[in-house]
């Protein structure tokens, strides 16, 4: 017998992304969204689902674009400032130190530091309730060399990316490896 | 300077959600989908993103309902299963011993096994590309009891769910936490 917790999102675990748009006037902004995720493969899209009173939201709207950076462990504080203020009000790279990139595919800029990015392109707006989902086609994934294995693959464990856990609040490291997919279900 | 790595749904971390619906003839079935998450605080809502091909897509469209349920570690190799065969031909509930639960809520069935499942009816269908994406309003969330902590909220070290990631195609463990949410970013 399950306990009802009620209609909540407590759902365990979502991304952190840190999303990179310019305003009106050019300044770059970041926001911190959880509300995000892979949702098509070909053409490849990611959304993130965001609220009408973020600045972000305006400036997605405007530019038709955005960017996900994706912080490494080393940048959780950053990651959870960018959730915290309006860039309506702060700038949040010169309050970080951190440094804008502009992105050579897109309109939007991304986080230098991060070592993982992507560029997307509004392909879709959805109007849920109090979120609106953008959803963007993939233009290009970028990433550090630092974070390629041999093969120029990307490395799950050098990338180093921290994931959300709504029910507890809590920032978590990705733990370790479990099995391979499309792999070990054939043993049964 | 980063490296391109391409146009690719390579993005570290997606969930690992076992998706529960019925057929036209009322017969339990589930598919392991990673292209998933949160998409709306109000009303609550999750999504899965579906190839129109899956068995799990019709039965959506015909019930405007599923259920999500959340594999614990333990039950990795399953959720890999559920993601190898087909509805149309196989009964994944028999093949792998697990139990399908009716929902009291929604039309649709759950994993009795595993730890943590979202009830959802279905809100908005949106037509993205090569998948669908279904956006579901959560009904309810229930948890066993074992994944509770005292204050009866859900402990993710209890549920110990598995993540996936894209680019390695590993299932991983959740790490431990690093840090509180709207908390250490004020730090800085």
């Amino acid at each position: 017998m399950k306990n009802s917790l009620g209609a909540k999102t407590i759902v365990p675990t979502t991304p952190v992304w840190v999303v990179g748009t310019y305003d009106r006037e050019g300044r770059p902004n970041v926001m911190t969204a959880a509300w995000g995720g892979i949702c098509c493969s070909q053409p490849p899209c990611i959304y993130v689902s965001l609220r009408k009173a973020t600045y972000t939201y305006n400036n997605i709207v405007e530019r038709k674009a955005f960017t996900v950076s994706i912080p490494s462990e080393t940048y959780t504080k950053e990651a959870d400032c960018f959730g915290l203020t309006s860039g309506k009000t702060v700038d949040k790279f010169a309050a970080t130190g951190l440094t804008p990139v502009k992105s050579g595919l897109v309109d939007a800029p991304y986080v230098k530091e991060f070592p993982l990015v992507i560029e997307c392109k509004v392909l879709k707006i959805v109007e849920i309730g109090l979120h609106t989902e953008f959803i963007g086609e993939i233009m290009d994934v970028k990433a550090d060399s630092v974070v390629l294995n041999e093969k120029k693959l990307l490395n799950i464990e050098k990338v180093n990316p921290i994931i959300w856990n709504p029910s507890g609040m809590t920032y978590h490291k990705v733990g370790k490896p479990v099995g391979q997919s499309v792999a070990i279900g054939k043993e049964i």
